[in-house]
């Protein structure tokens, strides 16, 4: 299946409440799960449904989440349950001419699916996957894991295969009747931004992707500061 | 119960996993709610278990979903079913010297419980509140939801009584014999931040939390740009 193709919903990932607003094509979904660093897993055990908030990241047509092996979720996960993994962006607030028709600019991705655990040298390879994710390059510059850290650490991918987005863009979409109103209408705006880099230590002086970051940061960032403890 | 009390965990909300990182104190919890807009909800039903983003808002000790009545998980939600319901504010990418102690920065809060209904002039008010948690002095601007836009809106709320906060701050942690390592080591911050508005129409000029946002808002943000359909 190429990055483009149109998965059908399922009955679990059809989108029924503003149907328009769902999107089931691959390109769709991985540009929403490439852009977050973090998903919310929920599952269900003896003790009821839980939603936990986990780092994340994609190869292929998996997402993968990792940890320590003694993490809860993720001992149930691994055991084949099924689950719901959520990731969201909000991208602004709407502010429409009457109360009713408020609303928020957002991406989302539902996936369902079961977890499978990855092992043994693909468990070593997805790790560094997620390092250079976050940081292009580094996974040749940080000790690797050794033994005894790799099989302390779990991790685990889900096929995209029963997946939906789902986004809404654009300005506030009021009633003809309430147009013309003497309100302020409009978006408010908002993104997850990089801030100042905080080194803790730079022996070999600062890195493509600690500059790029910089480089983009909203607050004072022609330079990294210092790390507070 | 006042503002500061702590609540003892449930065998639900005590952490586990790195126990130093969970609090149970309601200005903790209260705080990671008022930074949030957006909550994600879990709920179980006959196809599994969902995972759905919604906003959400806090007034006292509960905390406040809305939608069309139409929504399948806020009919369900409006059951009674037990439900948990978890908030993330991603703070930023920590970046070790050993692949394994790489980490984030977090505040995170989980919530246990059932929903329940907010009727009559109880509702009305709580969709005001949320429109001045979003702008202040906004809900009385707007044109007020008229009778059936109320009726086709569904208010609900849940105690925070059962729920949990996480958070980690600070540099990484890594082991003593890696500290030499030659490699770059602090964190990337990162934040939700206010970005230029966009105006669709200001009739009457622009309010003073439109100029708020404008005001901390990271890219070109001295005038309200057009909004872009």
């Amino acid at each position: 299946m190429t990055a483009t193709n149109t998965q059908p919903p399922s009955p679990r990932t059809r989108i029924h409440h503003v149907a328009r607003r769902g999107h089931y094509d691959r390109a769709t979904l991985h540009a929403i799960v490439d852009a977050a660093y973090v998903c919310h897993l929920a599952f269900a055990d003896e003790h009821g449904v839980h939603c936990i908030p986990t780092a994340c990241w994609r190869e292929g047509d998996h997402l993968y989440i990792h940890g320590s092996n003694g993490r809860r979720m993720l001992k149930l996960a691994a055991t084949g349950a099924q689950v719901c993994v959520t990731i969201t962006h909000l991208d602004g607030l709407v502010l429409a001419r009457s109360a009713f028709h408020h609303s928020m600019n957002y991406r989302s991705a539902v996936i369902y699916g079961c977890f499978e655990a990855v092992e043994g040298p693909a468990k070593a390879a997805a790790l560094d996957a997620f390092v250079e994710r976050i940081a292009p390059g580094r996974s040749h510059e940080v000790r690797p894991g050794d033994t005894s850290e790799l099989a302390a650490t779990t991790v685990l991918r889900i096929p995209l295969d029963e997946a939906a987005a789902k986004i809404r863009t654009g300005g506030p979409a009021d009633d003809e009747a309430d147009m013309d109103r003497p309100v302020w209408a409009g978006v408010l705006p908002m993104a997850l931004q990089p801030l100042a880099p905080l080194t803790d230590a730079a022996p070999t002086g600062t890195p493509d992707y600690v500059r790029a970051w910089a480089s983009t940061a909203s607050a004072s960032a022609t330079d990294a500061e210092a790390v507070s403890p």
